[in-house]
């Protein structure tokens, strides 16, 4: 296992040191380190809760920060936070006017925000709950609850953190965050498998000239196993299952996330990029948005992924609102 | 080889395209991809370019943007841009005040920029140089003019931007950039090779359990290979030998680039900072400023460097100044 690491049991609260030594817009509550909070807390605002386990950076915990998430419960490597944790980072973002809960659809995650729900109840906190399920490649049309949610969760927390700096309330911004999950879908493909720490090896095998479409974050088994093709022929199989899904008349407009899975250059998302781009042009679909980079990791996995949000006017806005968060604000000190 | 490309001849030129795509800021002159510069040149203002070979996204021309680079000279991988198309890019980008060239200290970058130099004095534009060489592990001390720039050079490029956007004249743009780069120390270790498209294979063999202290970011050797030490070990080490080239004062403030090379996830930057931190701490040293991410990377490779800036009042609020390049402006819509 090449990491740097000091011991594997350590890996994620060390992690956590980092972050906190890096960053004092965050900072931790209920004296847990894995209880992420931000250290300014909008009054009246409707808090923004997500969670779920470490290896994903910036995913999940990255989020939080000015016009987006207000609060993350931190697990394990690829391990769901505990509902007592949720409940702690609840209590904390809640300024009186209820907390969304936005995370992905995973079991775990489900049952321990669902009781972090219950026991932040006693405290006369109201949760509303948006699960993102935008893996096209995790089950058939028809069966989208048993999706899993990959990167494009981003463009439900960039909706959600600007409907609640709007400060409407509570179930307005579950609307609106329902509204973006409905409309978002990604397909991913990967390279590589990654190593989590305590367990030492690589999750998976693939061969040397092996491809798996639709492969999850934590190495979930995908569509198709194939050889290697060429970077535009990847394109063109991974958007054709996208534009399966959803009606595109001329002249509609869409977000574009490119995604890297931790081990991919960003000099490959442009490559690939560029394809999607010009699918999008045949399409006569306009990308209004583009962002490109690393949003829901696996580690070092080498591979990508891309999500689609389909615009709207009520959507646009609110996705190119300004936010700022630690991990994406390098220049704008 | 498992890169997502389409031909390895293509990869510089398809990146490009997806970039332009990608970002309106950006363009480029002499109906040459490779020429790439702002689309917004500021009337009146020193330009700043820099240039250097492919493979080390964001490095360069991720910093062309507002208050930071004006213009960026593209090589082949690992190679470096012409002299013709670094002389294009510098009439593009020159606004009668005249234009500073800030690149890494390597012969062939010398050698067009040089020539570049000559060919646009003809069109009476005046350029100055700074060039980077803050790769302490590149030469022993005395020798620093044969030292190799890598990722400090971010540092380089943030004051002479921050510099120029004051509209101050060429020879004082000149001046502070030259007094960053003599502030700034590296040191940068590897864990893995990556791969050239058009090679197709590693550029060096490294065992399962070693890592290369001081190798350079196209695979030049370094220092000491070793095993794979744990990561606080491996971040005294580093910082020991910054440490022997610098006086500090107690009280004394700086800035920290903690920079992965591509393979590294960013659970492990933050691991290794915190440890860096600690040092800086006990040290009675102030980190007033810390970027964490991929600033300068190999591709694919595995490994990380430490940047050290050591500020002082002139330098401080020119590092701190807001810029914002379409590479790292994800929020600031």
């Amino acid at each position: 296992m090449k990491k740097f690491l000091n011991k594997p049991e350590d890996f994620v609260d060390e992690m956590l040191e980092g972050i906190y030594c890096a960053h004092p817009e965050v900072t931790y509550t209920a004296d847990d380190l894995r209880c992420y909070v931000t250290a300014n807390p909008v009054p009246g605002k409707v808090g923004i809760v997500t969670g779920g386990g470490s290896g994903h950076l910036p995913t999940f915990l990255g989020f939080v920060g000015k016009n987006m998430l207000d609060g993350c419960g931190v697990g394990g490597v690829f391990q769901s936070p505990s509902a007592d944790q949720l409940a702690e980072v609840t209590r904390y973002v809640d300024q009186g006017a209820g907390v969304l809960y936005v995370y992905g659809n995973y079991t775990g995650d489900i049952m321990n925000f669902d009781m972090a729900s219950e026991l932040v109840e006693l405290d006369d906190i109201e949760t509303a709950t948006v699960t993102g399920n935008d893996d096209v490649a995790s089950s058939v049309v028809g069966e989208e609850h048993k999706r899993r949610g990959v990167a494009g969760i981003f463009f439900l927390y960039k909706a959600a953190g600007a409907a609640a700096a709007r400060m409407l309330p509570l179930a307005e911004v579950a609307r609106i965050t329902e509204k973006a999950r409905s409309r978002t879908r990604t397909m991913g493909v990967a390279l590589s498998a990654c190593i989590v720490p305590e367990i030492g090896k690589p999750g998976f095998e693939i061969g040397e000239d092996e491809m798996e479409i639709g492969m999850g974050i934590h190495g979930e088994p995908g569509i198709s196993r194939k050889k290697l093709a060429a970077a535009d022929d990847v394109v063109d199989e991974m958007m054709e299952r996208i534009f399966a899904e959803t009606d595109y008349a001329k002249g509609d407009e869409v977000a574009i996330l490119m995604n890297g899975l931790g081990g991919t250059p960003k000099e490959e998302l442009y490559i690939l990029y560029r394809r999607v781009a010009k699918l999008m042009d045949e399409m006569g679909v306009k990308i209004r948005h583009v962002w490109l980079g690393e949003f829901a990791t696996s580690m070092e996995m080498a591979g990508f992924s891309i999500s689609v949000l389909h615009l709207d006017n009520e959507l646009e806005p609110l996705i190119a609102a300004k936010a700022d968060t630690p991990f994406f604000s390098y220049f704008a000190k």
